[in-house]
């Protein structure tokens, strides 16, 4: 079953398949990773947490030598102008350190980026060169001890003060501490602050400041309080940290004043008239760290792949039939652990790219619409919450197929696991996120209707749940009295892409009809008048939707991966990578709706016995992978300097070889002693032989 | 939704609903809590390597003292012949630090106990007493670089040399060092080896020999090699490493004989005479850290959620139609996040005392039959690795769900999941035990016919599986179309105990017929002769249930945990506690039939409208139960000094109820901002009033 058994011809040509993983900022990507094999730059395990920090910080030095992190600045600073490759070289730092990506994503995605979108011109001179330089570390001042996710709630305060034309920046209560901040305990000398703009008594919403909190000298201003964090579950090598501010004052123009300015006498004015909208748009900005995110996970999912897999085929355990001891990747169960993952890591790869390239689009303005910037959001929204997550998963799996090894540091997969803990939840907690593609979903189903036509809502949905078969073209797949007897050909049709997209697509649409239809009657029989209680009653609706609207956009988040890929497989030309990756494709497609195949059975689209054969050709799939996976793996195209595990490096073959050769040498020199089984097994045999003799003879005697 | 706002009859006596998650061994519990209440046994977060390993060290000789350690040891020997009890205070350790409970696991669990069940009288008074004083820390050598699950296969040999009346311990190539064991890098004088028996040319098998590695002064005896494991993914606490044997000498006696001796002249003997059974007798000592682990990882979900839970009732997040913000635990998607978790931890609490008492039954000899031995074998490779995984999901679901301060070292989960990660591979990887549970139960089905009778498996797996709904009862569980239009009288069908164990029973039942008729015709065609290729053949018929196997598996510790559950609500007189109990109880068994609804359908026992209705019904379980969600964590009954995480001392609540005073007292000052928004929206309510004020004048001037 292993690969040498593969004809040449029917391999995949792992440099075609190597370039389409590496994507459209192959070039970056490839200087990134160079980069990311220096030494320097490595995690080492167990390091004491200030040390960490320490090495981290010099990291940064060293990124900024190298030219790494100036690509999406502008380039009469000193800058690139090139967005989609800034993320994609950042993504791949995350194979050197986590903690070494998100201390610079702090300071050149969040600290440095928040002065570049969300100041202007004067900003970007004053303090972008020493941000780009590190000589000016800071700090990305938004969430606070009790508000996350809803930064809309934020409560830090900067009040306008026309006397002397400054704001006050202020943190009313324990609640209201920055906090979890990176550069906030030990390296910050500046941070963005986002706070309430209150000027002539009016609350102007969030508000970005730019505010001075230590000297160059490490020692805090005036005003300025911080606490340490201290150790997290991973990422120690960054300065986590909370930030507080006793009536700290700044300048006026240190508002970052691109959608919402101050004049010198306390007027309020903003390009941007709706607040909700200005809101929405400062903060806007935050999606380039769920881009960054989202393609980090897919390259961890490589390395504990590549890990995993190589390892794989190279342990054995348990004697086989054939007089060897198995290798793992020849179990059944561990080809349903690792390969479908494998497929998951190659749809979110080409997932990740094609939101790049959307991200790319409109931070370059090549098409920076409101509508394609609402599209990017909505993309990152879903894609970012599937692919952390599935970075734990994958992590973890891997982790334990690779048993007490895994568990071993300098196999770095419970480094990467531990560290990448927290992107579930940071930039976007994932099931937040996942609400917001929810909404956008349910959005767009309402905006085929009048406003208000409730009936007309109903009746779509109503439409769409009952005759839903004929709509999406799956009569052939989903008819159950048809399917006896007839496995083959009903396999055979849910192998088609078209197929997978529509039973994908299906899942999405239903669920969100179904959810309209159950929010349209929230406030059936509550008066008009009473704006409270219809309140509360559709809160309480929207509550009672909630999980299943989560689950809706991670269906919408999973038909999007599939689309990538499906898109990336087309664009192969080499036949076998082609053909392998087809059977990857549909692993992934058939894997997905298997997961949810409960659904699909409930709402009729597939009958209990097609269920039972995609299952059966899934494991087909997985079987004829198997062969091709460690070239699979090989197409990520990471090198030990990056993959840096012990158990990655062909060190198990050469102790199989090793105890082999041992066994075979003492077998030739007649020293190998037989076992006591052997023994009593011959007695036995030897026993019964005589019985029989006797037996044979004894009617003779009679 | 509060707590507060049930009845004081209607909500669960805490008192008597901790008793019953205390179980058996209450007293031994309440005395291991008091000592992990310890300071001293905390682990402090950050702590370096060194400084953790030298301070665990410290620790056990603070179990010593506290006469935490002895109770499972002889009496004779100072020991108190408690076996169950023994284990119960080893599983609330975790509470203290998981590296302080897994070395001291190492010390007296394995390496003392080996000398105690392997070992015979002489060895008894020799070593235990030093054992048992930590005079003597030893190292428990069994798992190799290259053999892990597969005991059998370890390729370190002890060759009996009658001349010297000695045995000769040696490592004869790389993958033959022993591995991953505590005490093997440091502290270890002495090391219980597993080796292969070799005498007068023949290899009796794997058996225990003692070997001394250490002088008490540290350093290594002659022929003895070590390698640190160095820094792992948790668990920094114990030394972990490698040890290799290079011909090191140990007299005849050191071989731990009660089930197997050899003479001085080197005859081998053994009181089992089948050298298969004689292996696993030997090794069934091990039930010991599965039944261990078991208990330990249900301690620490109790933990997650009594930390995850607490702080999910008071932090508050977005702005409700309430006008306050909303409490998380509010959230339809929050509690169908944590609250399922709470049914499988008391669940898993319950299933825990249930195998705890099986293993108490053995070990005491009260009940120590082969048959109960092999009930507490299957027992325990059933619930170790449910809730080992269980364990690790419930502390990263709570990390998850208290976000950015569930990162943080300080409050304990990523510490907790970072050590409890390797539970789920060490003490028998949790996919071979599941597949070992699995054996068993074919075993015991095919047990219902005459050996080789396949033809009759064939027969009762047919009809079981078209019969099968008659066959449990399920008729009016299954049945489709009598479902239209009944979905209160369906789901109250399901809701009864009874409905509960046949759905879930029958799924193991039904799995396992069908496997093994799937293993039937595995070597049909292939001639009786070729038995090399009939063994290829039931190999490969074998790999390919190998996964729905360990399902299976999985399925009957999922039903085992039901039955305990069950058994305890029974025992609760509080009727309030009760009703909230079976409620509980309900939610883990249709949550099990949630999970697994897809092959319920497919096999017909659920129409799809009854699957709705389960999942409608699961809703309504949880809303119920939110309002008992605090005291259910309460009976619990973990104090601040078991938690020690800060998220769950009541902090929240203090912020919240600060910025809510804040707020209100600005209110009444006057010196509240008003908000853009309200002001554009009081400016367009005037707008639209003025020109309605207009329209109605207008026909007036007409």
């Amino acid at each position: 079953m292993s690969e040498s058994r593969i004809p040449a011809q029917d391999r995949i040509d792992v440099a075609q398949v190597g370039d389409a993983l590496l994507g459209k900022w192959k070039k970056e990507r490839l200087e990134a990773r160079a980069l990311a094999a220096d030494p320097r730059l490595h995690t080492i395990p167990g390091q004491s947490m200030p040390e960490h920090r320490e090495r981290v910080l010099e990291q940064l030095g060293i990124l900024v030598e190298a030219g790494a992190i100036q690509r999406a600045y502008p380039k009469d600073l000193g800058g690139g102008d090139n967005h989609g490759g800034n993320i994609a070289a950042f993504q791949e730092l995350v194979l050197a350190d986590p903690s070494l990506q998100i201390k610079s994503g702090v300071q050149w995605g969040l600290f440095g980026a928040a002065i570049l979108h969300l100041g202007t011109r004067p900003h970007h001179e004053k303090w972008l060169p020493d941000v780009m330089s590190l000589k000016l570390p800071g700090a990305f001042a938004m969430t606070e001890v009790g508000h996350g996710s809803d930064v809309a709630s934020v409560a830090t305060t900067a009040t306008y003060d026309p006397e002397t034309e400054e704001f006050v920046i202020n943190t009313p209560f324990a609640g209201a501490w920055k906090e979890f901040l990176g550069n906030a305990a030990l390296h910050g000398q500046a941070a963005v602050v986002f706070a309430q703009l209150i000027t002539r008594g009016v609350n102007h919403g969030v508000h970005a400041f730019f505010v001075p909190i230590r000297t160059p000298q490490g020692d805090l201003l005036p005003g300025v309080e911080s606490m340490d964090d201290g150790v997290k579950g991973g990422l120690n090598g960054i300065d986590n940290g909370r930030l507080a501010f006793d009536h700290v004052r700044v300048p006026r123009t240190n508002l970052l004043n691109r959608y919402g300015d101050v004049a010198a006498d306390g007027t309020y004015s903003s390009t941007i008239e709706s607040p909700g909208r200005r809101f929405f748009t400062m903060i806007g900005t935050l999606v380039q760290g769920r881009v960054s995110l989202d393609g980090a996970s897919a390259r961890a999912m490589q390395a504990a792949l590549a890990i995993a897999i190589r390892y794989g085929t190279e342990r054995r355990q348990f004697p086989g039939a054939s007089g060897r001891e198995t290798v793992l990747l020849d179990y059944g169960k561990h080809q349903r652990r690792l390969i479908p993952l494998l497929a998951e890591t190659y749809a979110m790869t080409f997932a990740g790219d094609r939101l790049l390239t959307v991200f790319d689009e409109v931070f370059s303005g090549a098409n920076d619409t409101d509508e394609n910037r609402e599209d990017l959001e909505t993309l990152a929204a879903a894609l970012k919450p599937l692919s952390t997550w599935a970075a734990l998963d994958t992590l973890q799996e891997a982790r334990e197929a690779t048993g007490g090894a895994g568990f071993i540091a300098k196999n770095r997969l419970t480094g990467l696991r531990a560290d990448l803990d927290i992107y579930v939840t940071f930039e976007g907690d994932n099931n937040v996120l996942l609400q917001l593609v929810g909404k956008r979903l349910l959005k767009d189903y309402a905006a085929q209707f009048k406003p208000g036509d409730r009936a007309a809502v109903a009746r779509a949905a109503a439409a769409q749940l009952s005759d839903r078969a004929d709509r999406f073209g799956l009569r052939q797949v989903g008819q159950s009295i048809a399917d006896l007897g007839q496995i083959a050909r009903s396999v055979e049709s849910m192998r088609t892409p078209e197929a997978q997209r529509a039973l994908l697509e299906d899942r999405v649409q239903t669920m969100i009809a179904e959810i309209a239809l159950a929010l349209r009657d929230a406030t059936k029989g509550v008066p008009k008048e009473d704006k409270r209680a219809r309140a509360i009653a559709n809160e309480d609706a929207f509550n009672a939707q909630q999980t299943k609207l989560i689950e809706a956009a991670r269906a919408h988040g999973e038909l999007l991966e599939w689309e990538a890929f499906t898109e990336a497989v087309e664009k192969i030309s080499d036949p076998a990578s082609k053909q392998v990756l087809t059977w990857l494709r549909d692993l992934f497609g058939l894997g997905l709706i298997e997961k949810h195949m409960a659904w699909y059975l409930i709402q009729g689209r597939i009958s209990g016995q097609r269920a039972e054969a995609v299952t059966a050709y899934i494991d087909r799939l997985i079987g004829r992978l198997r062969p091709h996976a460690l070239d699979l793996v090989d197409a990520f195209g990471l090198g030990p300097e990056l993959l840096r595990a012990e158990i990655a490096t062909g060190i198990e073959q050469e102790r199989q070889d090793e105890a082999e050769a041992y066994v075979a040498a003492q077998k030739a020199a007649g020293t190998w002693p037989v076992h006591e089984k052997e023994l009593r097994a011959q007695a036995k045999a030897a026993e019964q032989a005589a019985r029989a003799d006797e037996e044979r003879r004894e009617p003779q005697n009679a």
